[in-house]
């Protein structure tokens, strides 16, 4: 049930105003550029007849949405036609493994492609995600740093100690870390990504963990089972 | 003395031809484009004077190479020049994840960028890579598939489980996995990390296995140390 486990980021609901579509987290754009200027979804080009007209009782926003992004027209998105759409507030694409781990858990009949219904529901999870990442950005400045992070794991109900947290910052950063200074922040999609690969983690961990003494025993295959099943 | 851990590929040497500028395995190019044509490394542009000369007992050619990815010829390499020049054979560029645990093997002093010296480590490193790469692509498809992927980690020498093997290559195939078929192929950038986050773990697991019987007892601590110390 990997669609239930990861279906709602830690918090669902509750942090700060609801997502404007043009918020300094993140941006579902129908051509976007790491270096252009932000453009706005645009419903079909001048050089198609335009989407079809949203089916009955479907949301016409979403419809939207989805249409824009599926670029090619085949009435369902591709990873790539996703991949082009996802970007962070600094404009950069969401990194594969990201997209990745957003289409393992959306595409739920593993068709390869994310259909209208699959949609609804990613669209939902970034909408949730974003209000997350909002609200524990206190600075405003796009991005996720230490504190910030650790504020968020532990508002998670994760005790991590100080030196994990490190951990998680470092490679979540957009940038490697120098011997000064703290590590570069974390954009949106690798934040999301770190919180699922924690929560992942501690609830393998804690399956494992049956007596709940904090110690599990692991062979090498059940050691590797656990990591690499984790995004 | 991450630098020694990781320096070279398990199989070092002896696989295949050397390496050609233009292999399927990967690029060093100087303006790389993920849709562009192929564009050879450029020495220098019109709009400056050129690079300054090869030092007193530097290579030639690879200070060559140096300076076409200092782009800025500022006489170091940021983090951005080297993911702009590293692409893989479909032009794609090498991903965030892999770039960073480049930069933390050979930016030996903690700079944040690489040096003439410390660059010199990181191209033979993918040099040996990619003849590594070549080898296993037994189709010459330019990626690694199901079968290659098994072939490279058993002559590796990791005794790894159907069931592994299969996690390490949808956890590193350059899309997600369908229900039908085999899921796609590993870029070079990615079956480089993946061959070094199967190293990185199986050597953790094999430090705490002190009496070697395939088990270990971790608590939550280390458990995440591990896993999240592995690039």
């Amino acid at each position: 049930m990997q669609y239930a486990n990861y279906a709602s980021p830690p918090p669902a609901h509750g942090y700060g105003a609801p997502m404007r579509h043009h918020s300094n987290a993140s941006h579902m754009s129908h051509h976007s550029s790491r270096l252009g200027r932000p453009q706005s979804v645009a419903y079909g080009g001048g050089y198609q007849p335009g989407p079809p007209a949203a089916p009955a009782g479907v949301d016409p926003m979403l419809w939207g949405y989805f249409t824009s992004v599926d670029v090619d027209g085949s009435g369902s998105i591709s990873v790539t036609e996703l991949q082009r759409a996802l970007v962070n507030g600094d404009w950069t694409q969401f990194d594969l493994d990201t997209v990745k781990m957003l289409m393992n858990i959306f595409d739920v009949d593993k068709s390869g492609t994310i259909s209208y219904n699959e949609f609804a529901g990613l669209w939902k999870y970034i909408q949730d995600w974003q209000n997350v990442f909002r609200h524990f950005d206190a600075d405003r400045s796009g991005s996720i740093e230490g504190r910030e992070l650790a504020d968020a794991l532990r508002s998670f109900g994760y005790n991590l100690s100080p030196a994990i947290i490190g951990l998680v910052e470092r490679k979540y950063a957009s940038e490697p870390a120098t011997g000064y200074g703290p590590p570069p922040g974390i954009t949106f999609d690798r934040f999301v990504r770190a919180c699922v690969v924690v929560k992942t983690l501690t609830e393998s961990f804690q399956r494992v963990d049956t007596d709940r003494d904090g110690w599990v025993q692991l062979n090498y295959e059940q050691f590797m089972n656990i990591v690499l099943s984790a995004p």
